[in-house]
């Protein structure tokens, strides 16, 4: 029965859809269980404790669904959470902020390197933490940037959109001009932003997205377990905790694709 | 007992405290007791279903603290479960949207009313509904400004501000200029960019705060019923679901004074 066992994957929202994206890319052959908290949405803004409570029933739901792998693709519930599912939990869970650390402490020569996230994922300091493990002599700036995530979901996300061009120099501009080579956008909604992200940073400057480090450390530990589906073409489902019609509406743009019968469910 | 009895408020998290301000203001003998749910805020971007059921948890804790009446401090809340509310819950429920709509209805000259709020709000069409019943003619122009929410949370609220006059102007520019000559504010935050959305709408278009016209319409409940304390400092008791801290201090900006010894509870 191993052979048909599934990747779970959860987040807040539609935030993780781009590390879904990630997995499919990599995985094709994977079925893959997402779950999308969409009723208690966001997790940015709440304590770890409540986070750590919602993504425990989140894991247990994906644990119903046959899963041999759990992802939290969300950085705020990995970063308050992780712990406490990898000891609760009875199948591997993988985050997104170990796989994220690693890729940006690879990709700077400074050293330098900024973190941006919501404002629990930048309170919990635990990409600090990651990167230091990383490369102990890494010098980290982090910045909370709340405003990224509403207006990845209203889709004001053009690099010439004026709106989205000012929140962005308001809260990263003291950062570019050479104070760090690499900046990881430690929230799954800041990609879609990456354009005028980039645009305030410069040129100069790597930004790291920890979507496709995810999806990549998830394939090497399920290589390692002798786990992976090399043939076939996965299957894909969607779970949400509140009505699938914004869910499917939205997540579009963050898929890259659309979202395909999602199913409301009630944790 | 009766004269010890208290008014519960309650809304998703710190808007509604516009409301407890303006209930402090009008009944400054009154003990009130305030929740706001935190864990699960925000309400605007979730569905009717989802919202009836925590406001249903938020009025049955409110009423374990021997309250008389119940204000739904949140407009949301207010378009998704005023009904269900009144007819399970044994004491009186007092929503923000009749109130607003009533003061609306008796501003506008042109009989054009324009109307901003949440996703919820505005999809709920309730605000429409009730303009309309307070006066038949009325013409309602509706608009959801999901942005408005975190940018009062971030506190960049100046009229000044580059960032909320971009978003207000995005929002609002094509309802000025004679097209509607009142706007209700049909979400708690709303006050605090009321600078910023007035210098859009330019100085011949009346702004409608809720919160005043709800605190006149408890007021005329509880006369009505007897029920009114008229001698007295009133106590003020906070509740909310998730930590107080971000509690306290976010919601002093919307308080107007310091947010005095708010409890976290589970629900």
């Amino acid at each position: 029965m191993q052979a048909s066992q599934k990747i779970g994957v959860f987040d807040s929202g539609v935030g993780g859809l781009t590390v879904m994206k990630a997995l499919m890319q990599r995985l094709p052959a994977e079925d893959l269980v997402y779950l999308g908290d969409t009723a208690r949405v966001p997790y940015g803004t709440k304590s770890a404790e409540v986070v750590t409570r919602y993504s425990l029933l989140n894991a247990r739901f994906l644990l119903k669904h046959d899963v041999k792998a759990i992802v939290i693709a969300c950085n705020t519930a990995s970063a308050a959470s992780l712990p406490v599912l990898e000891s609760e939990i009875p199948v591997p869970v993988v985050g997104v902020i170990g796989p994220g650390a690693l890729a940006a402490a690879r990709a700077t020569k400074s050293g330098r390197v900024g973190v941006i996230g919501t404002q629990g994922t930048i309170r919990s300091e635990a990409y600090q933490r990651a990167l230091r493990e990383a490369r102990p002599d890494v010098n980290v700036v982090a910045r909370a940037c709340p405003l990224f995530v509403p207006l990845a979901e209203e889709g004001w996300t053009e690099g010439g959109d004026e709106v989205v061009n000012a929140v962005a120099k308001r809260y990263l501009a003291d950062l570019s001009g050479g104070e760090i080579d690499t900046l990881v956008l430690g929230c799954t909604h800041y990609p879609l932003l990456r354009e005028a992200i980039a645009r305030v940073m410069g040129s100069t400057v790597t930004l790291v997205d920890s979507a496709d480090a995810t999806a990549e450390a998830v394939e090497s530990l399920l290589r390692g377990r002798g786990l992976i589906r090399a043939s076939g073409q996965g299957s894909h489902r969607y779970f949400v905790t509140d009505l699938p019609e914004r869910f499917a509406e939205v997540g579009a743009r963050f898929l890259g694709r659309k979202v395909e019968g999602a199913e409301q469910v009630d944790l």
